[in-house]
């Protein structure tokens, strides 16, 4: 097939569904149209070994995930996804049909968040398998919602269940013999297929009602520290809150692990947290009993003095670890 | 210094220059301001032993190129850069100053070429050293030169010289003992720091002067194919034509190459090819002989039946082969 013959086979199968791309595959580089909104990037790096594994998922998980985690960053300042470009390099003796499953992956998660791909590189890889991603999107200007727009008094808000990923994880790694029970299924597609949350960032965007957010990629502990540290506050979380779900709590269960504190370490949740000023507060509340947003206050800010803390089941104000995990 | 503190450390370096860029490093997302002309998307990947070597040029060296060869991707299409995304994964023991150097290059010539670092991501690789580029820039709407706008009759120019870049990769890679004459420190550095032509692709959009344009970055021989094949036409190039350096005709001749077939499989030249329509020659030969545009007429366009052809030194008209090298 060789490097033409793949582009020509990746190019037959994105099709531009966005007026705004004038240009897709097969040039120099993409053409977009102008647009009156703000246009957002951010790209992430996912290598074979580090961030993914092939006896633990397929090539099409692989490629999908690679989508969604930049989907969710897109999500994280309250966009909307646009176009995608996708640098993948593969080792040598890589069947093609590994690398089409890859790009089928890929082309059905930017489906799937209204993206069209729209450019990317190949290449032979003397060691793991590496994809990159680059992701645009818009939103609507001045909207976008920055990790250092919190103020102390702020309420701190998650959207969605905490430490699903996390579990699954554990239990693909563990390589257990036999079929996974139904709630291990659940964790286990939770860590496979992240579901960026872009209708919740896009809803706080456009009605201004957060003032900051981020997207947990690395877990609670340490993200919330991030959104702390460039809104210059602290902040004091009530681990009884953290959002849960079922299938969590039986896995906790059946593991002997304390739910509170697996979850707030997490990792790769790709749900949104999220700060809110007191004058939205009733409006979100609101939102969240009506079932217009899938989220849990958790929290509030607080001033930078205060430090980053955490009020345990029992009840004591613990000082919070970045315990989330580092990829560097 | 660990992941973050790389990323606190390379986001205190990389000001932002255009006022398009509203937010850059340090967020889920760069934010850009909306701007009438169209936007351009590439990307680029680079890899440890495929794409470069550490022992034949320095970090700050291949940082830079990562950056250039996107730069000429963008002039490409008759476009000015605007902003770079950086994602980097090195071997776990790489020194940190090793890393800084990386990013000394690249932000060098995002300056050299008017872009902003406005993100990225980093990551330890279990592997080779990866560099993955994505540039956006700008053109004025409507003005950007796409590789499928050749017609047959169209005359075919090329910019700067051939073959350069790919004779100073055969003397890195001789590793003859001594220092370098003075033609061949001269070839050594346009391989390793290639000159994206942004000024002479931007004045051919916006005078709406090429009707179609591709960067030289496999070779002549491999790249005019690719022009034709999108624009559906044939072509003829006269080899006799093909520009070449003094510097790079010495070296031919003490190594006792032919210099036009070296020149026309080339590689990396990272020169602007692009077929002009017979209604601009005059203006663009007046261009050429008054020093504004450095490039030169190699041939020009035919119907795609007549396939395509090199006239060789010898007056023989022969089948133009696919020489450049293929990264896939």
């Amino acid at each position: 097939l060789g490097e033409f013959g793949l582009i020509k086979r990746i190019r037959s199968r994105s099709l531009m569904r966005h007026a705004r791309v004038l240009l897709g595959i097969g040039d120099d580089a993409a053409v977009l149209r102008p647009s009156s909104h703000h246009t957002l990037l951010t790209t992430d790096l996912l290598i074979e070994s580090v961030h993914f594994d092939f006896s633990l998922s397929s090539p099409r998980q692989i490629g999908a995930k690679a989508v969604l985690v930049n989907a969710s960053d897109i999500a994280a300042m309250g966009g909307t996804p646009q176009t995608v470009l996708v640098s993948l390099a593969v080792p040598g003796p890589t069947p093609v049909k590994q690398v089409d499953k890859l790009y089928t992956g890929i082309i059905e998660a930017c489906h799937e968040v209204g993206a069209d791909l729209v450019g990317g590189d190949t290449a032979a890889s003397p060691g793991p398998t590496f994809i990159n991603v680059t992701m645009t999107g818009v939103v609507p200007s001045g909207c976008e919602i920055r990790r250092s727009g919190g103020n102390p008094g702020d309420l701190l808000y998650v959207t969605g269940t905490l430490g699903d990923s996390r579990a699954g994880l554990s239990i693909l790694q563990s390589a257990r013999k036999g079929r996974h029970r139904s709630f291990e299924q659940y964790l286990i597609r939770r860590h496979l297929r992240p579901i960026p949350r872009i209708a919740e960032g896009a809803i706080l965007a456009k009605t201004r009602s957060a003032s900051a957010m981020i997207d947990l990629s690395d877990g609670l502990s340490s993200d919330v520290i991030h959104l702390c540290e460039e809104s210059d506050t602290g902040v004091r979380i009530d681990i009884s809150r953290i959002p849960v779900s079922e299938q969590f709590s039986a896995w906790c269960r059946r593991t002997r692990r304390k739910p509170g504190s697996e979850a707030i370490r997490g990792g790769e949740d790709y749900e949104l947290l999220f700060s809110v000023r007191p004058r939205h507060e009733a409006k979100i509340e609101k939102w969240i009993r009506t079932g217009g947003l899938s989220a849990t206050r958790i929290g509030f800010l607080t001033g930078r003095k205060s430090g980053f803390k955490i009020l345990d089941e029992r009840g004591r104000l613990l000082p919070l670890r970045e315990e989330g995990f580092s990829h560097f």
